[in-house]
């Protein structure tokens, strides 16, 4: 019988990128400067300011010449959310019609809070550890028993010629998906909404798998484009 | 203990639209007209051959003067391809987060086509109906059980306080959705390339369950825009 | 010899439009109550506060399940400003290739603050009116001057079969452009920030021509859906 | 007296792209393999069937992880017709607002056909050259003038101190602006259309100028895309 595998980890990994911080500005400076192909000595020192400024003023075109591509890998609960966002976006996935889906299903670790605290609202979510091993144990058998018979129930179907496409429906949202997804510096940006900050000025209250997906994504992005995001941040996350 | 549902329809129900095949050719008037307010005696004999010509050359803006609001309800799996049409379209889905999701589940109906036929590749792929009651109704029994299970578990989460979005996870795909859809004539027309159609110019192989879907949109659109579905179809459903 | 006219004004003709805030509403109950047709007596008394949850908390999409058409008469160099919004607007307008410009051109009114002030800065431009009646209508009949005799070579290239989409290479920015725009509450509020307000939370030092556009717009706009435009202004005018 | 320059050139030039032909056959193998990292040896040798593949099925998404970015040089009346583009372009543009343009105008090559011919129509333009000598300069000498006095009003306008955005209004369309473009290969393909090719299969028939940077940006697609850019020609130039 095949093996059925439980994680809780989310991968988002670098394929590529073009753009920098430089380039924004560039971009911007055409504005201004027009078909300028040199630039002058002192313009890397105004760069971070530029930046700032056009954050601040939400002056967002700059901020799309540059792009970004992650393989991204997480359970299909976590791509239905992330795949809301349309716009400067672009995404190729794991087809359930075209292959068997591999038998790898998300589970919470146990340090992920789990219960909803006592001052808990649905626009104000939060949550706290379940404390009990026993029960979070015993939540984890319940979940990995059903996960299982619904992967066993769907490898029958293959088994019997059913098209792919059928028998999956009665696979779990905890299957994990593997996603192409191509963004860009101010696409990006407008993910980062999907995490918990109490220093942004918006503060949003995602759920925590999408978050540590805009997490990771938002850490390559800082490492490409760090003035554009230390700006981000100054400026309450506010995306231009 | 909760009763859990199966159901194998699709249901797209109108909500509200505007715009009309006159609205296109207004439009696209705009063009050669300028700032005219008044239309001639003779306009309207001239709006069919008008629409054709813009399908045919693929003058796509004239066709997205127009709206239309759906509401739809089918299994999430229908829902995950619809959502990848990002372009002209808008979308409000239920809430796996925000609310208990209902135990109302899809399966296939007697009637639908299941098994892969001897001759399906998976760049055409094609199904043949399972032939035995026998089979057919222990491939139901096994569906319903273990989507059952599922939500026994689900339920037993939430009972445990376990945040709605940890305690879905273990929901089968095959779970019913309710969704808000905007759109316009443009996007609908692009949509429909998930209809499997031998006289189209470009044949598609849709999953039967979004091709439903995308059916009964169609319907509704050729319902309002009567001239427009008329030269979609005769210009082998290449959206403009 | 053709008379060129010269003129001020910036007209947003209603057209069409499709949704409410009732509408805005729904769509966004869609996501705790799922596929629920029939809404509570006490719904109604409900709405404002949901439309202004939804608007501070930057909950956009329920936002764009409605539609709005209008006809716009202004300069062109307006109408590339409007041009640059892409996401929520669909344009066609007249013309410079399949049919002859009509000579009406676009000059400042008397009342318009026409002279950089002091303190302006290329961030924050501010003008001041021309005080000199003598000074303000020798400008104009400069441009006058120039505008009529653009209009004559034009006319001339025309006469002489040249192409119109060369023929119309003279002629100024200021020349009179008809289009066809189509939107949804969400994407009217991103055109909103071409408004100088200093009560918004963004402040935005647009053109007088292309804010003159997105004030009529929004008056549109603020008619139906009145609690919409409130909830938009309450929250400094930051579009969700 | 500020000397106004006339040029008839196009500018498209390269700045920065990612991607590659590969790039699109790994997003595209993310279907059926999902999350598989090692390629195999014998994967290379299928790109080019699996690219035509894409293509002729139009499945567009593989397409869009990519990225290119140009900085293009063109009379605006080119720009507002690439405006029009929407989906998969980003934009920066030099600013009549804040900046002086520059005194140079478009004007028509002695090569370029630019008289209607006998046979040509709105939906099928076609021109043939001006055949004498004296008429073309006469024309040019003419268009010249009226070029030079709007720029002389502009500058005088400045000079009085008028606000740029007004002062620019009597420039002529003919006028260069400088652009930066950020697009990916699916949006390539689509504007690509604006090229009259009698051998694809939707024949359009665009301004020679903005066909001219359509074909300049597409040289550069087929660099760093050739089988892509191969596959669109092979295909009848229909974007997928």
């Amino acid at each position: 019988m095949t093996e059925v595998k439980f994680q809780s980890n989310i991968e988002i990994e670098y394929i590529q990128h073009m753009g920098s911080d430089e380039m924004v500005a560039h971009a911007a400076w055409v504005s201004t400067r027009g078909k300028v192909i040199e630039f002058k000595p002192d313009d890397p020192a105004k760069i971070p300011g530029l930046i700032n400024y056009l954050m601040k003023h939400r002056h967002g075109t700059p901020f799309e010449h540059g792009g970004l591509t992650i393989r991204g890998y997480g359970p299909i609960f976590m791509w239905i959310e992330w795949l809301r966002h349309r716009i400067g976006f672009s995404y190729n996935g794991e087809s359930g019609r075209y292959k068997q889906l591999d038998p790898v299903f998300w589970e919470p670790g146990r340090d992920r809070p789990l219960l909803k605290a006592i001052d808990s609202t649905p626009a104000r979510p939060k949550s706290v550890p379940m404390e009990s091993d026993e029960e979070f144990y015993a939540m984890l058998r319940d979940k990995r028993e059903v996960c299982a018979a619904c992967y066993r129930v769907y490898e029958q179907d293959l088994a019997r010629g059913v098209e792919n496409g059928v028998a999956r429906s009665v696979l779990p949202y905890s299957i994990y998906s593997a996603y192409y997804v191509t963004c860009n510096p101010r696409s990006i940006m407008a993910l980062s909404l999907r995490v918990e900050d109490y220093e942004a000025f918006f503060v949003s209250h995602p759920q925590r798998e999408i978050q540590e997906a805009a997490l990771q994504l938002e850490e390559i992005f800082r490492q490409y484009w760090p003035l554009t995001h230390a700006a981000f941040v100054k400026n309450g996350r506010v995306g231009p």
